[in-house]
């Protein structure tokens, strides 16, 4: 009997539902595809972004996948976007112009096929790396990948599935391996940053060797502890009724609460408005507004904006 | 002028009251003592503890503390413990071993000098290590050093306080150099382990390089998350009132609760009773015990307790 990672979501899921697959081509997301048909699941969408790097070699990956679609019968979408254009013109990162045009692409494929639910091949490796990766940046708490994410593009809900969090990345090459299945070495064609490939295959294993354990799942319980803080947090401001009905900060209920509590409150405040990239020191001004001897009543925020106490309340202008 | 770093800590303090120091020779401590000096507080009693490792140079160093303190009349504790025998003997780690000898050390002192406050050279990058450390060792949220920690060592309080936790160590270093202060190189004698070591040395500046940025501020931020979270988490639990007035977990008020507190609830009530290393398994375990329609109403834990249910209250027996 060949290998076959075990994938507790495709126990929960009826297979007669309908999915869009994200595939590059790569090992992860040829895995997964074939983890899905040999399932049993058939109503699949494949759906490959080109991101207009690598030339000849782009070509070939698309080709790739619309012959592993040929060959299972299944429906397929190729697109291509030019994302280091994106990047430049927008001024965003390639990493995040990229992940947005894949996320443009998927809605219009969800449209188009009458499906909101994308699979996508990230695993447990990869969850590690974002936790670290992150942590690097700054990020407030950990952060990693999640394996059931709403997003909204364009006005549409999209859902974003990845079943195979919880599986090694040594696990899936090993299925390719014993079933001989082929797939693009090197199909990342979303990822020319060397940033994160550095990391992967440099300084992972190096801090495992430091450590002496394999650091993996060490960021994994990061991850999960990242989690598990949201779920506090949610239940926290719930229970304290920071937000007025009309979705405004409740003055009178902040100044109740630990000074903790009152920047999470704000952040999250905040980060409902469409207002990121908050520093501790700004999220302390801006707590400051709730002290009743604080002559300010406003706090400018990135964008132009400003956060202002104002009857009891605080909003965003 | 000669270049003295910011210590905020400083300017709360009275500086007529009395406080031991931990000096172990080195740049950190050094600077440390100097810097309280410079500020004009003179009720220090320098404490040294000798880890019992490396011989010769272990002995020069006491002699430069010992000297040191004779050249500004500065009270002075030297002791010698075989940390390397402590560890072989209780089967703990070195780490382990030389943390609890020297916190006895401490405690000894303090009942000697009649002062419970420890003064420590934990500095900013010390602050970012150890965040990056627990979290390869698998802590369960950022876990990194506080400012003030009060620690029982056997029956007795000691306030643990770290002044230099926002000073990088190049502004400890800069600051002896400019006032040609003498330290001794490497008389980290509490660190015969290389691994934290190399997390300095190597790790933290390949992930700087890698991320093309100082990662030891995100690792702050990350520090910060962390204390903000506990704070959270100890709000959440006192307005859930999880505790019944003997102390035991409330098994109605816990059913009322989201997973993750609940599981945040049981860490606690289990740290608090002396049982550490818990995975997410056994939490979840130990959650499940309040299920209505669970008929099991006990689970194993570490060191051969129990965690039972039992009319209406979950207790450790």
């Amino acid at each position: 009997m060949p290998y076959v990672p075990e994938i507790p979501w495709l126990k929960e899921t009826p297979h007669a539902q309908k999915f869009l697959v994200g595939v590059s081509g790569g090992a992860d997301s040829v895995a997964l595809l074939h983890l899905l048909l040999n399932a049993g699941l058939r109503k699949l969408v494949v759906c490959h972004l080109n991101h207009g790097l690598r030339g000849q070699t782009a070509s070939l990956d698309a080709g790739f996948v619309a012959e592993l679609c040929a060959a299972h019968g299944l429906a397929c979408e190729i697109d291509t976007e030019d994302v280091a254009a994106l990047a430049e013109s927008s001024g965003k990162s390639f990493e995040t112009a990229g992940r947005e045009a894949r996320h443009r692409f998927f809605a219009a494929c969800a449209k188009r096929h009458r499906c909101p639910r994308v699979l996508l091949a990230h695993h447990a490796d990869d969850r590690a790396e974002t936790v670290l990766w992150n942590l690097l940046r700054g990020s407030y708490g950990a952060k990693g990948m999640r394996e059931h994410q709403t997003i909204t593009v364009e006005g549409r809900e999209l859902e974003l599935i990845r079943p195979l969090l919880g599986v090694r990345r040594w696990e899936l090459r090993r299925y390719l391996h014993e079933l001989d299945l082929p797939w693009r070495e090197d199909a990342s064609n979303a990822e020319p940053i060397t940033a994160r490939n550095r990391l992967r295959h440099e300084a992972i294993p190096q801090l495992s060797l430091i450590s002496g354990r394999d650091v993996v799942p060490s960021l994994w319980r990061a991850a999960d502890a990242g989690e598990d803080q949201d779920e506090i947090l949610g239940w926290a401001l719930d229970k304290a009724k920071v937000l007025d009905p009309q979705g405004r900060l409740h003055v009178p209920a902040m100044r109740e609460l630990p000074p903790a509590l009152q920047r999470a409150a704000i952040f999250r405040f905040l980060h409902s408005n469409g207002i990121g990239d908050l520093d501790r020191e700004l999220l302390k001004q801006a707590a400051a507004l709730l002290e009743p001897e604080n002559k300010s009543t406003c706090v400018n925020l990135p964008g132009g904006r400003h956060l202002r106490r104002r009857g009891g309340r605080m909003v965003v202008e």
